[in-house]
């Protein structure tokens, strides 16, 4: 591979809008970069006629076929076994055997964690591949991890998710020393589970990191932190409620706006400044999120997704790539 | 005590506002409500002083003098052993000995659960009691139990926690069959960690209660149930983000509102709806938070509690003991 490019390849069928919204994002993606090449991975006949809407240089899109699909609710395990020829097993092994640098899908979660693990493989030495999203804060991103990859961790998993979140909030989003914090019920020593008591003071000794101690979940959205560590049911349900609160309030907001002719007048006039503000703090804006610890990069996107998420997931790859972050963590690990 | 008053001994020195608006919260109690009697408990001269301020029957309220203040960062088993003239452990005494039906605190929430339990006492046969707040939904109120008391808790606990939170629910909010629901990582069987799992088929096993399954945080505040189970770490992170997110949306939203001339103008037309969507969704809106469990009530407001959110918690004591909550979970505990 071209050094200088970034191969992604991406789930043409994964996710509710597939292939329309993902083709899009990928046409959207090399439109924009000329440093990076998408590979579609999916049903051939699908991918072209979608593919036939769109200007764009042909020698940055190809397409290999895959002509199995794996749906949300089949049990992961099984999935990834049994379907050798889905868009997720081909794409992972594109991954595996360097054809790609990244495999990006908005497919099903269980099968993209399971898969990544199986086909992809481990870094040696990292003990579980976290999931970590980027999630809005006050006046920017944090980098929550794990979200969903491995519930019940121990404390061992915990240091090593402060760690690759570390390096890839300095190398990928571009900030100095992130501050790392790990979620508690309290900002006092003597407060925490078991888990977190037994974390603590395995992260204080990083020399690493800069370990700024516990975060209370009032003080996630407040920015307070920039690598947000917490085992993956707290992240899940972190994740979960930032997307569940954002939404019914914006629905509440827009109703009680549409409650008098006087707020119907006003939400003319703020609309824009409104609408700019929500967007700044909707989770789909940042991207997919990457599956740390693994030999090649796999980021998931929501299974949602529209094109706009697709092309900054594809783009985020190159940032992963130029960044030198697997490098990183396994240097780290040693 | 006549049967037809409540009773409520009220921590006049607790919480960041004490006394002036936890004095001026009983106030307005009383004043609208005759079927409420306040003992204000603390430093007689300061209550005193508050209380000249304003009109009501004085038959309502009464002082009991406590001349010590447990502060919020002070170890709390040693507080409450220490400090037997503190307003937290002399409110807790009238409780105990039947002088009082209630206790409602601002105070520190470590004492108030450790002195509820030492003092109080637990119901026979309750393992733990719960910290159950109600939170907002989209249309309607959820009781989010363990929310902070019990951290690392067993199966047990959590069947005990859907028990109480659907008593009350039904008696004091007046929610008919209350859907209980287990907050988890998806709604597929197969997931959550140890404890969920462990605790599912027992709650499926309740004839008591209407158990609807797993809840995903992003459902919450969509109202998909009344009664959200979950162990405290996990109930701690869900409050305090409802309550993060909340107020770091609406600082945007005012922000991006003043960010034009135009929106200025919006802004001055869509205030007042905007106003009463953003208080529907204010935590401090319902009262505090009732421990469950416990031989007498205890309930915990937040430590930045004013007038509005004492009074809440003050009148929310008559619809627990009218409920007769505590001889339900009696019998359901049998």
């Amino acid at each position: 591979m071209d050094e200088k490019i970034t191969v992604v390849a991406v789930d043409a069928m994964g996710g509710d809008n597939a292939p329309a919204e993902i083709v899009k994002g990928a046409v959207e993606a090399v439109n924009e970069r000329d440093d990076i090449k998408v590979v579609l991975v999916g049903i051939k006949d699908a991918i072209t006629a979608e593919l036939k809407k769109y200007e764009y240089n042909k020698k940055q899109i190809s397409i290999t076929e895959a002509t199995e699909v794996i749906e949300t609710g089949e049990p992961p395990v099984k999935a990834i076994r049994g379907k050798k020829d889905s868009s997720i097993v081909v794409g992972l092994n594109l991954v595996k055997h360097e054809e790609a640098d990244a495999f990006v899908s908005a497919g099903s979660s269980g099968a993209i964690l399971v898969g990544g693990q199986l086909i992809v493989g481990r870094i040696k030495g990292i003990e579980r591949p976290p999931l970590a999203p980027l999630i809005p804060t006050k006046d920017g991103v944090a980098l929550l991890i794990d979200c969903g990859a491995n519930v019940d961790a121990r404390s061992s998993h915990l240091v090593q998710f402060a760690n690759m979140g570390s390096i890839y909030m300095e190398n990928v989003v571009g900030i100095k020393k992130p501050r790392v914090a790990i979620v508690n019920i309290g900002a006092e020593e003597e407060k925490g589970n078991a888990l977190v008591k037994e974390t603590m003071p395995l992260l204080k000794e990083c020399e690493d990191i800069n370990f700024i101690g516990s975060i209370e979940a009032r003080d996630i959205p407040e920015g307070y932190a920039d690598v947000i560590v917490c085992e993956a049911f707290v992240g899940n349900v972190i994740l979960k409620l930032y997307e569940g609160i954002g939404n019914v309030m914006l629905r509440k907001i827009k109703g009680g706006l549409m409650s008098s002719v006087r707020s119907k007048i006003g939400a003319l006039l703020i609309k824009p400044a409104l609408k700019k503000t929500l967007k700044a703090f909707d989770t789909k804006e940042y991207g997919g999120a990457p599956l740390l610890g693994l030999k090649g990069l796999v980021v998931k996107t929501h299974g949602s997704a529209k094109a706009v998420e697709v092309k900054n997931s594809i783009i985020q790859c190159v940032s992963f790539k130029n960044g030198k972050i697997n490098e990183k963590i396994k240097e780290n690990i040693l």
